[in-house]
Order: C-alpha cells, then sequence, then structure tokens
C-alpha cells in the first residue's frame, strides 16, 4: 500500500485549488457554516477515507477497512455514511448473494482529496521537526 | 470575527507549500508515520485553534476559549498541550498576578495553518454543494 505519492492529478487539482484566490468579504453567516463544514470533514478518519478511496477508485467495505489501519468496523460505517449524507461518496448496493457494497469518491469527494493533499505533503516534510518536538517537549516534562 | 479572509502571507504560503511536489518514492516507515502524523493533527480542534491564532498572533487562554465555538476548557487545554508537544505552538507563561498565559503559533504551526488553507477555501466554496447533498440524501432516507 502506498500512501504517497499523490497520482498527477491529485497534485494537479491540488495545485489549482491552492491557486484560487479566497472571497475577499465573507457574510458571518457563511462563516459560521464553513466553520461546522470543517468540524465534520477535518476528521482523521474522513481523511483516511478520502485518501484510501483516491488511491483505489472504488473499495469494498471489507477492503476498505482493510486499508484503514486501527478504525472500527462501527466507526467506518459511520464515517462512511455521514460522507454519503456529504455528498462525498457514492455507495453502490451490488444485488448478489452475498450482498456487497462498494463505495468511490464523488467529483465532491475527490476535490476534497485534493484540498487535503497540502497537508499530506506538510505531514511528510515535517515529520522529522514533530518528532524533534516532541522529544524535546518530553525531555522538559521528565517523561 | 473573521475567519475568512486568510492575509496576504497565508494564501501565498498555502500556495507555495502546494507548488511543492511531493516525493517520488516513500519508505513505509516514513509513510507510516507520515499516517499517524495525519491522525494527530487532521482534528477540528487544531485546526480551528491554528485558524484563530493566525489570525490574532498570540491569545490569552481565556481569549483563545471564547474564539473557538463549542470547545471545553479540557479540550482546549488538551489539545494546547499536544500542539505545543509536537512543536506547533509556544506558550509563554507571564509571572504576573494573577497568572496568565499566552499561546502563538511556531513557524512550524504557521505551515500546518497554510497547508490547512486550501481546506478552508473548499469548505467555502463548496458549501451549497454539501447542503444539497445533505438534503437530498434525508429525504431518500426519510427524516
Amino acid at each position: 500500500m502506498s500512501r504517497l505519492p499523490f497520482s498527477a492529478e491529485a497534485v494537479e487539482r491540488a495545485h489549482r485549488i491552492a491557486a484560487l484566490e479566497p472571497p475577499a468579504e465573507v457574510d458571518p453567516r457563511v462563516e459560521a457554516l464553513v466553520t461546522q463544514l470543517i468540524g465534520r470533514v477535518a476528521d482523521k478518519w474522513t481523511m483516511l477515507i478520502l485518501e484510501e478511496l483516491t488511491e483505489a477508485g472504488e473499495l469494498r467495505f471489507t477492503r476498505l477497512s482493510a486499508r484503514v489501519p486501527g478504525i472500527s468496523q462501527k466507526m467506518l460505517t459511520q464515517t462512511l455514511r455521514q460522507m454519503e449524507r456529504d455528498g462525498l461518496v457514492l455507495r453502490t448496493v451490488h444485488a448478489v448473494v452475498p450482498p456487497c457494497v462498494d463505495y468511490r469518491l464523488t467529483d465532491l469527494g475527490s476535490s476534497l482529496s485534493a484540498a487535503f493533499c497540502g497537508v499530506w505533503i506538510w505531514a511528510d516534510q515535517h515529520l522529522d521537526r514533530v518528532e524533534a518536538a516532541r522529544q524535546a517537549f518530553d525531555a522538559r516534562s521528565g517523561r
């Protein structure tokens, strides 16, 4: 499983999103809604699922479960349902025996995944500095 | 309180980060650490605190508490401590009566805030589509 590097398309999309200028004036009501939406999507499970579906295209529930380390069945079900409700994920139920359910990103989900691309790059590039900061903090705290 | 627009510097920084190309090959160990780090920082409270400190520069604990809607004292304390440990936030205790504590972002924290800038822009631009998706989902589910 390779999480990084991103596909050329994902990187190009991230560049396009970052090149957009934020709006000059903001309605406080819109601002409150944006904050609420950030609260929903800035969640590690949402971000990890976005990443796996970006990479794999389409995944069955059980495959997705195996690819997101540490997620419980309950949390995966719940996060996928929220993502489906937000229009990020498309759920397809196949009428076979045993029944199976596939998940893939919508265009909206792909655009959110691209927006998160900068955070993955940041994490990859600043890992050493975070590790060093943690060691220094723990030494100061006598851990 | 204005959450958007971002300062010209924040936008410029986000552009610089997004312009970086991800590495061509990745050590699986590094990948696991990146995933773990994403799990730590992809958290709505971390993201909201980064945003407030980016905007205000430096804030006292009580001011920060008032600016992050819905955060409990306990969660704010815990999140700030993790952010301090990760090297994202600098904590300054002033020896006055009553004692007061200020928080501001380190360079590392500012760079993470810039990386998240794309996600804020995404949320601002796609709010209507998410709202429409939710209404359609709820109508289908008979909510």
